[in-house]
């Protein structure tokens, strides 16, 4: 036991702090020493011989690194703490995603709790990963942003889209998503046998994130439409995303460039031709998983997969942590 | 609209309360003049044109009867309210199933709130439909009650069960059964895919509805054991029940027994023998469905459905109400 | 029983069958003669007292007026031989909904098998309630067509739509959309946990079918851009409409717009501002609903559901029905 | 990759063999070397870079073990083949499980096609893991009859039972149990919103597997009666049974014998009292998980519960392979 890196989860039974807990369970350079949770305090911890402690027990001067699966506004003191104890931190709320305390006030209605935090690495690999790579805190995306991003991705890097033209994001997860304390949304009753759009337009709390990190792609693009459903399954998430390219490109030749740009990632599936994207690629798995439509010339369609609690959240964070430590990238993950 | 019955639906937004107001709304001799709901007072009543009144607002003087939908202990003040105002009055919870205080007070871990309104006629037509003619209180069964009893009626009338032989009864219910109110146990991420049983034994509340009926028909039969389970669907409750026969009885003549019983009754449907019941026969109905096994001469087999919104709560509550009135027994219920 | 039309079923045993058969049953003016079912001749029709028939043995000479649904191809020969022998024909399949045989050709791969019939009324009453009144011989729209196009008629017929500007359609629906045969994507295992795009882009049939009746009412609309998703319930459809306006109009307004359009249709319901069309609102009914959201001033996105079997197909067709007989619309169908 | 064992999978692509495959491909002492399929030759071997192969093209000259995931009738000829080739083999079909070829005709209603491998070792390791170890060919237990006996398997063997008292097993499975054939009663829209038991009372083919390892244990234990259910989920297997004991036992004292009995098993997990087993607790696992309920002193109700593809299939495949290569007996399988 004495090389494995000591690890704890803050918020570890909520439904990405259990993925969180069942991938570092089975992480291989990982000795998981506590997991904490208000509600479920004394119960075991699925996969480990733990029980969960109430955050205040946690001692972080026993870990090596923290991941965070907080609610936000819970979570930055925490990361703010980590720091100071020179632990290191993946923070998997909302808390530190956004750059500054301005973008923060508006989507969450709240002061910063720490603006001396930020900014932080936005803790998607495939967009940065050489600025997560030794980065003490990261600040791991949602599974919206996540999945949309991914799917955006090599258009945006190389200028493809027609600029000012909206991006029109048609996004459905999995009720987890919603996270584990009971409402009145995520009752069985309500859900069976439905489907449901919410917060449609551009008041998704993850509009703002998802635009932030369009803008330093392409600051020409245009606005993000975006309307998110409820979709009746435990988990996955699907964004199915429509757009316009410029005149010089071609929708038919965006296989090639999806296949290229992802061609040495690990977590990124783009799928051949004509086969589609759906859930079962990627549900329980840490992946992603892309399909392309050219519709006409200039339209094309984007079909993007994730589990939105592994690459959409804890398999995500688990992939910015092995970066963190200097580990390879996909331990503990395929 | 001068000759329909003014009616009345207490917790009309529960499950069994909305299931309540749907049929009422489309019973032909019925005017529906109130629902009430704590919770969502102020919203549409699905339906009608009405909205939800707080219960202290709904004025028992505007109606000929009501239907009490409410939980335990919140319900028998409103029933004894209801006969002192003169209107009849089908109570769909638990308050007044049981025939004494004591095994009230022994079931419910609780004192009687009224224990002057006991007994009171148990609203299962099939069994007493006499007694619930020109009544002016109804006790409404409850969903696993209901569905047992139907299952088990011909073999208790009849004296076909073993003496002192266990009556086994595994039981599964749809979702809808825990209630309208959000729970840890009713999160649509703990149901999906899953199949659990919880009060299993003898401890589930139903147990001593179930024993106090059966003992009624068939004094000697043995005891109850019976399992509920929780079902991964919205709605549909099942009865298996397992009995063995007396000796001068065979298994195989079980279902002209039951075709005989149940021949006359417009709301049981006996299969045809090697037909199994399935929740599909009768969700969304008002009907229960039996179907028979003859295992081996003394064993037989019964599989017992209804809805348990419907035959199960409100659909069995509006059959007794049309018995009281005096109107066709199926009214608003084909 | 003298008083009422006599009518017969084909293909009464498939999904949409089913429902046209229990809408029909329930039906004040209507005596089902026959059903027919090449699979499930001999095997009773629920909700009547009727077998199903092979389709070779049904008899024109005793009713009044058919349904079709009957696969395509199979179904225009017996619309053919209906209008011979001067019966009311609603055909439910794609045979007769496109107005030219190469039309057909083009999407069905396959000469049309009776080209004198075409063109027929296009059976969707809000389009078109003066050509389906009297007619004999009517082509019910598909599933699609039908929730698509009512999400966008008032801004078609109004002229609303910036002109080329594409019309993105992320459409979602039910299992039994895909009919009853058994095929490996119907699979329970396949589709329960999964979600999944299919024919994406502007290959699916209904392509042909949307833009023949969107370019009627507006022949500057820009392509339609059409994506279906196989959704894990078993009925229901949603559209998920994104458009963009013509400068002088404003996405705001498109409330006012959409209420006015359909103030007096009866089985047309536009929710108030803020609530959003899901699902529920509609399954086992014969309505439409619509919910609008203004995302900018010039790009407005519309949520339009149907159950796929009563609106989107058998409901309507009973409702093109009760045109074509001079009944009031929504008889049986309320 | 020297070190090791070349594994081939007959009927790769079916459920059992999707998951045989699975757990092969991250075995880590295995190299898979074919996995066949009639309907999906030429498809890509998920996990793996393998392509599915004919049966007819796999060479059991390349490999030291098979797994046979084929119907019955169909894996016989193939273990035949493999004994005389000196490859290990573990049979997943019912060709092997009946000891003698007339109790096979019994049940399967068909001549047994090799009658000279009969018997064969029963793959069930709490049972018999001395037979397993150094075996050449295993017939590997099915579903309902693994779960069915490790929920029984103390109370036999310690001789609880009263002789003659039937055994009631009321058992439920997820749709996979039925195969990946499309088939009318496994279309999503069939099963979804379902439950509905077949091949009720003693006529599932199960029954005669169950009975033969029961009354190896206790001869003088009653007859079964075995009631199995459709669940509308995709993986899980309950058997919720209900037995009488002998006068000088008590039920309250199962739960020690029990405990005992299996503790030092590595893949069947005794819970604590009060807990109730579900499926949640071993969907995707290799383990079975078990509850007990004393009813009263002498009826005992257990839950034992099972993934019916990997514990109830293939994780007991691989389990006794490992055993038959004096592997550690759960390798591949935590």
């Amino acid at each position: 036991m004495t090389d494995k890196i000591k690890v704890g989860v803050y918020g570890g039974s909520g439904y990405a702090g259990q993925d969180a807990v069942e991938i570092l369970a089975h992480h291989p350079n990982v000795e998981l020493v506590f997991a904490t949770s208000s509600t479920y305090a004394g119960d075991p911890v699925p996969f480990t011989s733990l029980r969960y402690i109430p955050h205040a027990e946690a001692d972080l001067s026993t870990v090596q690194a923290v991941f965070l699966a907080l609610p936000h506004l819970a979570s930055a003191p925490v990361a703010a703490r980590a720091r100071a104890a020179g632990v290191k931190c993946v923070d998997l709320s909302a808390d530190l995603r956004l750059d500054t305390p301005e973008r923060f006030a508006k989507w969450y209605a709240h002061e910063h709790p720490h603006p001396e935090l930020l900014p932080v690495p936005y803790g998607l690999p495939e967009f940065n990963r050489d600025q997560i790579k030794g980065a003490d805190l990261i600040a791991a995306p949602g599974c919206y942003p996540t999945t949309t991003l991914l799917g955006l991705y090599p258009l945006l890097k190389n200028g493809w889209l027609l600029p000012g033209s909206p991006i029109i994001v048609d996004a459905k997860s999995g009720v987890s998503g919603a996270g584990r304390e009971p409402k009145p949304n995520t009752h069985f009753v309500e859900v069976y046998g439905n489907f449901s759009p919410y917060n449609p337009g551009r008041v998704h709390r993850h509009v703002g994130e998802i635009e932030q990190e369009i803008f330093k792609l392409d600051p020409q693009a245009g606005l993000l439409i975006f309307t998110p459903h409820l979709l009746p399954v435990d988990r996955g998430l699907m964004s199915s995303i429509y757009v316009t390219l410029k005149d010089n490109y071609r929708s038919a030749d965006a296989q090639a460039l999806y296949q290229d740009t992802y061609h040495d990632e690990p977590l990124v599936k783009v799928l051949p031709p004509k086969q589609q994207a759906t859930l079962k690629h990627v549900v329980k798995t840490n992946r992603a998983a892309i399909s392309l439509t050219p519709v006409s010339d200039r339209y094309l369609h984007i079909t993007s997969v994730t589990d939105n609690l592994r690459k959409g959240a804890s398999g995500q964070a688990v992939q910015c942590f092995n970066l963190m430590m200097g580990l390879p990238e996909t331990t503990g993950l395929l």
